[in-house]
């Protein structure tokens, strides 16, 4: 379903989620430094961001969590958290870093996500709205942690970026272009969306609340 | 286990779960339209009350989250947005219209819950808290996401309401009666003790807090 | 796999989870009063406290949420807001023993965890994870409803006593150690870490916020 060879497509998912993990936890930690949450706090904000969009997806899915089947992820999570511990100072001066890892781990995990329920065969409106799970939920858990009003529902094109291209990727399957093609077109359409909402403050409308 | 004829119970349920996506959905637009949430914000809360509480009972009963397995759910869900969008400033005048549909929202979703839960053949009392879960869980998300204390937990009788319909559904069946009939008498003990609880301001007792 | 007798072992389990429940329920309870919330509000925090880390766990295992299957987890929750309905006043004057229940919660609920995801054969790191999550999650769910940043993230020597003790379990078993052992073991280490970091203020060290 997902490409002629299973295997590659298999190894080029496992880079993907472990990249997307990497950067997805250190946003998860920044933001709990912002609040001066302990080590602990910090791991725990960075392994929710790295991790609960898919866990979520998992569970609906049916399957068993995936960072329960490899130490990668939960490593991953300790050496983002150590890595924040010695070079915050550094860190933090390179906001538009931020964004660009921000933004690939989304794009990363929105791929992830809907190969991953495709696999699972359901339909492609159930992988788009899992990829946008797996990209979205985890920083949104995080937000709800750290006690704020999720980000994602205020600012920026984010989630939105996510589903286009999810439905750029079910064209692509459906017009029966290569997976790998398929996947590299996706990761460019959703970095290219987030990136030109963000230089061109492109927001979605805000909902009017006249009463 | 619920009725002589499960086909009919099964285009019952799926009409309930149908109006009762719509009417919750509304509801968590119109509550995320309130602290300025754009659109993308707008449909995930509304989805979330919408399909929260049916979806943390799916996961527990070990069933595929319902609203995976059809797109009427997601649908309905965009068609309730386009109507907050188009007609919010008319529809946020009819206060009264908006408890109304809450509390058919809670009565659908409970029976819902509670038959589901049966379907799986778990004894009553599960299906009794199942019923609370898949009525009230999806209030309690979207509070949380909009970074509020959630509301059922301070005022009016609203899952207390739900459980005394499962109450009542579990002793009409016990007694051997109709499910059609089992279901209509849920639906009204809790559609009256909400809008009685709301008419003359009755609410559970405060907890202390004498230090 | 985790001892001579599956019976005795099936027991201890049960108890520990008890005792478990009592204690973690008057936590949430008497913080929900601390919001004002009803009787409802208070019934739902104690509950979640005392089955939300548990029923996270289980949903990751594939497991039946452990409460659904016998009445007890529910009618000690009942047990615990009647408890505090009529105590409240005499309960809060007792600072120091609300610490000893919650650390004792805390050493139990890691023990059950560790027990039971072993018991689903995944291997020892996943247990103490889940472990920690069974300890330690139900505390974070219930801050979340309290719309707090959760406690666990800023305050003590908490959750990492809970993962100390997973490895004292973990290096005791592998030493070929009884497993009645091995617990009585692990519950010390927890409570002693806990009492000794609460006693000099021991914490994690902050995360830095340099900008």
């Amino acid at each position: 379903m997902i490409g002629p060879n299973p295997e590659v497509a298999r190894t080029v998912q496992q880079i993907i989620e472990f990249v997307g993990t990497f950067t997805f936890a250190i946003s998860g930690i920044r933001m709990a430094a912002a609040k001066h949450f302990d080590w602990f706090g910090g791991f725990v904000c960075g392994f929710v961001v790295a991790i609960g969009g898919g866990t979520i997806r998992d569970v609906m899915l049916g399957a068993t969590p995936f960072w329960m089947t490899s130490t990668i992820y939960v490593i991953c999570s300790v050496i983002a958290l150590l890595v924040y511990i010695l070079f915050a100072k550094s860190l933090n001066r390179l906001e538009n870093v931020w964004l660009i890892f921000d933004t690939l781990g989304l794009a990363l995990f929105t791929i992830a996500g809907i190969q991953k329920t495709l696999q699972f065969d359901y339909p492609f409106w159930v992988a788009i709205v899992m990829g946008c799970i797996t990209g979205a939920a985890g920083g949104i858990i995080r937000d709800v942690l750290l006690n704020k009003e999720p980000i994602v529902f205020q600012k920026d094109i984010y989630a939105m970026a996510s589903v286009a291209g999810g439905l750029v990727y079910w064209l692509m399957m459906t017009l029966g272009i290569n997976v790998g093609l398929t996947a590299i077109a996706t990761f460019l359409v959703i970095c290219i969306i987030r990136f030109v909402a963000v230089k061109f403050h492109i927001s979605l409308p805000t909902l009017r609340n006249e009463q």
